[in-house]
């Protein structure tokens, strides 16, 4: 099996080529960079290892037009929002894309103007998509040829709403405040990422509609949850990894957390990324490193609140994007992925 | 003017002692410690240093009966909570007192009995303490000998709030998610604490009303709002010092951003500790090492954002006891205290 | 194949059962703690999984005793130093034992007395204790039953040293400054070890003869380079993992870069977990995560500069242990541990 | 009394704003910038804070021509290299110059060229530039109008080398390995310095000859012990501020600890900023904020081993050029320098 990266020298695309490199039913590996093919990748990024020799011929960094011509099974775009669509098209003739962008994610075209100020740049491709959120879309997965893996903010706050959604709770509007690990922004050379900007720092950013990622939770939570609306606050703190969602729903109805960690177990029962946790609220290092998202829940006079964890790198994106290959192409769906935190 | 530290070895009272050795008006410090007493400061602190030789003798930490005979003009108690209101009452004799602990916070025994499962240590001391905010109880802070200071995370919540509640805008459960450093476990020895479990780590933690501060946030806040009801979710990240706080407040009634901006100027418009900001969201780094409060706002559709950020041991623990002490004491508001953060 | 783990809540210990928990060849696990046992490990410690089933039952800890009985096929010591040996002794009966702790390290007993303040634990079994740094003492692992697995410290500076030794080069003392993470004190509950101690701190301590670790790299040494020494300065940076050791060596005689790097070539040309770095000095944010160690060379006019990096949990500690158990069993020397950084 | 900023929005620029509006003997503050001029300071560093109003007007970035108008008593530079002493040569006319950049830190205009690639900028001046290290040129800093504030490293490795070569201990090469906090590399905008690049992650850097700072530490060594040789190993280690360098110097003949104490005695008795340790090896958190460098010392055999620690911002930049100004004009050497650490 042939799986091919374009954009590997950012941090999806580097942990992406990890994590194929140890993958048991990956052969081999295509890296493609516009910005730097030709150079080894094990220099570009000397954390990374290739002891089986995946990567053909040096190791060396490929272009996307070499890669093309090589038909691999599976194409994984880490390329920005916006230039992705475009480039990791003409890859679906012979290819299963699977985009790590926010270009195929929202169905309609409208809120995607809304929200990056131009229409989708493939608009024409957007019936074709699935939303790979694989613990709900799984079968839409197993035989789509394009998929959206979810953004990181998305996927921590969708985990625990949809099933709470699916059992008619949500009663108004939704509260959401989330911390995120500073790799959340990807390796964008700005002053507010460097080190002495964020060390010993904490804030709210983007409150509000202001943050793209709302669109992408409400549209999908509506499909549940017709008319739920979302109010949310994402914050850096000094973490590289990391993302903890605290979620305040007003409940519709009367409830107990019992009857919510059944909802729980129904929705996520056979889910091996899914981790509940029924006794504690769980905590960032609990799933670093690994492709697990963990749930906890609580019940306070009216309101539930909800508590999630997940890796942004890995459930976050380039874990759930390989979670999505295994369930397309038919294998275990934790292949190649550490449930376990890393130490 | 002689003031004494009850409780120095702590990071509350490590930070009074530095404050008050360059303190203007301050002439004498006499720093007490009941486990450390007879070793100098100095050497149990090394980042500590008394330049104008204000401890007297060889700068050696001191029992509380010896600093009882001295009859301090001002004695701060940075001891533990329920041990403190025992052992600082007897200063109230000849001092005026400014404790840093919970145990003179809450007016209503009741609701301490509640939050700290035992009665108010000294209940019949409750009626003269003084709820030491001091943009709010200058007046009474002013004649005040037993001064409570407030607790970091009702700090952070009720200053952005108190003005809106004064505004009538308050409509409905108001949900706060805030994000603390460490340093605001104080310098408690438990594994939590270790670095290696909290560095790379953010977690939410003591959900709803199992936090003890939300009794002391709410009882202040019904002063003004009666009835108002608080949801408070405390996160910790991996930061030494720092506290950012996202507040939801459901609008009792249409407003605006301006209105909110009006609301604010009016009740902090010559406060030399209050930051207003109405341009961004704040971040902790900018009130670090500070004894300010920068506050922000924000309306999307019924609710109103609110974001404060302060520094937990400056305007959240022992800056804001200096700046009691300054206004108990007739000083200037903030002498002895930094107003720009540190770099 | 039956692998224990005595100490299983450290943070070596927990490292070593998610290593196992992936390792290919290893069938069962058994997780023995004094103080915890009965407790299921995955409540002691939510980022272990087990998704392969490996522990028996229903996930608990064990007791030693039971453990015993079972007769495992290797057991790793975790336990504390001037503990582990005394415990982990009986197993030599029917287990291949390999000890973390420093007790079977030291071969002569008078430098273990001095370093310790003590007599070996068991100094009836140094005899018969193999050293186990893979890269150097492969054949007699092969057929050692009691392996003593090398320090942090001196895994990071021996393996950069030992080359260089083997090639005449030492000509005089060799000065040593390493940089540890926190991990490496291990999980204990000391002031000097919280959160807001470490954080935004660096020192260097216990310089010279006073670490513990200057004899076993010493006594290494000689064995290649006869009364080589060696002064050794620790340091403490806000890390949770990786070590950094920086390393001059007087030269005997005058040679050049390309020589060093003929030495290292011939030394390690096969080695699996070394990284030769001829181009750049290496960092430790490359060996996250990873059982590698990569090594750097310079010469600046009669002295060489050698740099290494290695994750003091993995190549340091627990994933060399893992090595040890590969080689000893005849499995791929790098089954189970991997060679690429975290991101 | 008028002090100006000459580039006001680099790290040590921004330090300087606020030691100086807290400067009991600075009336009035010009901060220039020449890429943001015309904005106000407190909104391009919101931690900044002007309580009593010292910058002109409405607290607006001046342009340096403005500035060059107005003939300060005092210029500071905290302009990059190469460009600052061009820049700020005019100012010498009419005002102290006090250049924290590299421009006139050496006097051997060859050295110079070595090290930077360039000849010195203003090799004309070099002949009045004062070497700014208080502890030792505190009588051509009271008369010199220009004064060259020395880099952190050098700052850090003279301060407790000097004494040991006035003692005649200097017996070889010395080594000398230094961590140093992120802000030293300033606020440049390069990938190496991103938060999640240097977080969990420390490594040697620039080794041996390489390092610019070598020549100066050299330059200045060798004017009391000719001949002194220097191999240095900086390293970056994830802290925001501090410099820990640990210094092993080959003992020119027998000595004893209490010897090197009567050495640092007698040089630095009567020295404000200097905090003998005779007791234990000082950490940067004990340091962090303050204007002081502390220093430990050990004997180990025939090697001396030195520990020295400051805040690269304040003892290693800003903190030392206020300290110059102060002992220039007259002031106080410490006005408005904290000695205490920051919690």
């Amino acid at each position: 099996m042939i799986a091919a990266i374009l954009g590997t020298t950012g941090y999806t695309g580097m942990l992406l080529a990890r994590l194929l490199a140890d993958h048991p039913q990956v052969d081999q590996i295509l890296p493609a960079s516009s910005s730097k093919a030709g150079r080894k990748l094990s220099e570009v990024d000397p954390g990374f290892q290739d002891p089986g020799g995946k990567i053909p011929g040096d190791g060396a960094l490929l272009t996307l037009e070499f890669v093309l011509e090589r038909k691999p099974d599976v194409v994984f775009s880490a390329l920005p929002h916006l230039e992705s669509a475009r480039l990791c098209a003409p890859f679906l003739a012979d290819s299963v894309v699977i985009d790590l962008s926010a270009d195929f994610r929202l169905k309609d075209p409208q809120t995607f103007q809304a929200a990056y100020g131009t229409p989708p740049p493939r608009e024409d491709l957007l019936g074709q998509a699935v939303y790979g959120l694989p613990e709900w879309q799984a079968e839409a997965i197993r035989s789509g040829n394009l998929i959206a893996n979810p953004g990181c903010y998305p996927t921590s706050v969708l985990l625990p709403l949809l099933p709470v959604a699916d059992g008619g709770l949500i009663g108004g509007e939704i509260h959401v405040s989330s911390i995120s690990g500073i790799s959340g922004a990807g390796r964008k050379l700005k002053n507010d990422y460097l080190f002495c900007e964020r060390s010993e720092n904490a804030c709210a950013y983007a409150a509000g509609r202001r943050h793209r990622h709302v669109s992408e939770m409400e549209e999908q939570l509506r499909f549940k949850a017709p008319g739920a609306s979302i109010l949310f606050v994402p914050h850096l703190a000094p973490l590289r990894k990391g993302m903890s969602s605290t979620i305040f729903v007003p409940l519709a109805r009367p409830t107990t957390e019992a009857e919510v960690a059944g909802l729980f177990h129904s929705a996520y029962g056979g889910a091996p990324c899914i981790g509940l946790r029924a006794d504690a609220i769980p905590q960032t290092a609990e799933v670093r490193g690994s492709n697990r998202c963990d749930i906890g829940w609580q019940i306070e006079g009216e309101t539930l609140m909800l508590f999630s964890v997940l890796d942004n790198l890995m459930k976050g994106a380039s874990g759930q994007a390989v979670q999505n290959m295994n369930i397309r192409m038919g294998f275990p769906e934790t292949s190649g992925l550490s449930l376990a935190g890393e130490i």
